[in-house]
């Protein structure tokens, strides 16, 4: 399994990505599950991706190949992310065409080319797409139902840079405590708005001080609201 | 979908259920998934279904019908609650074979019968079952997977049945809010551990003031959590 959300909010986008694959309880694997298309000040895209690996490393690997020939429709030569994720889908298609239908996957793709705006997209196995919007200006891939309730409650369009990340850290939180094939590290990249940067990456391991000190205050905190909360009233 | 939780704590059980049926987003109904089996001061059992309607309806009618007769085995003649939990999952096993092996379901049966103590099952469609324990003093049936990280966060089982029903009710929240076919109104029941008493249930409607006010509580209360966690670091 795999637990990917990607948000895009009104000062930028950020991705949180964990790292685990498996092939049954007793073969898991690290993969980073989160890649970046970057050339210049001119487009940063980054793409998350669940499901088969051998799927979601073959279209990556057909995307990152044709971006070398510059005469060809490819990441670095669309004009525009809504392109771009025609593209993904295309290559997802055509590698789930060649090995099978059984091998499945999905991507979000997310960032900024220049001339247009941020945009996020998420594309299902059958290449086609839907765009993250104000209303819903997150989507996840992999294991999303652990994990959702706390961004509903706490995310939206104008949410903070700082405060999303915070928020996706705890929603990864719980999707870790709660399924054996969601792993740590983590991988997370912010992107400001109109920056065209892509060094904002992080790797989040076991031992990485911040996210040790957030899952335990925000546990201890939650402990905290229950005993605030007024006393039982059913009648 | 269905979401019912079912809680064996140190001092006693609770247990939520909400009470939506569908077929199809179009075709919803009201159905109560929460039974009780009670006679005098001699045994409460507390049962709670998720599955197919007609498959949990034939199943309750059954053991209601065959309850009756008191020449035979049935729910209030059998003389532990393993046994109760082996009866059910017989009569669940018997209802899927007369109409088909599509149409399954899964029960929680707790609850206590003179002579020993309080215990809880998970009954699966096909007959068999678990018992809940002291490290993992609770069950889901149905859409588990919103409500279970708070359970996760705070339950334990020590905890008081009090906190338990207030947590119950925010798994609740985040179920209700993130998939449309578990809704309201929710059943509660409250059994306190050798009371062999019925009379603690509750029908929690979308105009019930405490579950209306945790709900908003709940709400505010982690945003300004997110607002006391230490500034993100992630270098």
């Amino acid at each position: 399994m795999t637990y990917c959300v990607a948000m895009h909010l009104s000062s930028g986008m950020i991705f949180v990505s964990d790292s685990r694959t498996n092939a049954g309880v007793d073969h898991i694997s690290t993969f980073k599950k989160l890649h970046v298309f970057h050339r210049g000040d001119d487009r940063t895209l980054i793409m998350q991706s669940a499901g088969n690996l051998a799927t979601t490393q073959s279209v990556i690997n057909l995307l990152q190949h044709r971006a070398q020939d510059a005469t060809t429709q490819n990441l670095y030569t669309v004009s525009s992310l809504y392109d771009a994720a025609v593209l993904v889908g295309q290559t997802l298609k055509e590698v789930i065409a060649r090995d099978g239908a059984d091998f499945t996957a999905t991507f979000t793709l997310g960032g900024q080319i220049r001339g247009e705006a941020m945009r996020l997209f998420h594309i299902y196995a059958e290449g086609n797409f839907i765009e993250a919007t104000v209303d819903t200006p997150y989507f996840q891939i992999g294991e999303s139902k652990y994990g959702k309730p706390i961004i509903d409650r706490i995310v939206s369009y104008n949410t903070g840079l700082e405060q999303a990340v915070q928020c996706a850290l705890i929603s990864m939180d719980s999707t870790l405590n709660s399924n054996l094939s969601v792993g740590l590290p983590l991988d997370v990249m912010i992107y400001h708005a109109e920056s065209f940067d892509d060094s904002r990456q992080y790797a989040i391991t076991a031992q990485h001080e911040y996210f040790s000190e957030i899952r335990n205050m925000w546990g201890s905190c939650l402990r905290s609201v229950f005993d605030t909360l007024p006393p039982l009233q059913l009648e």
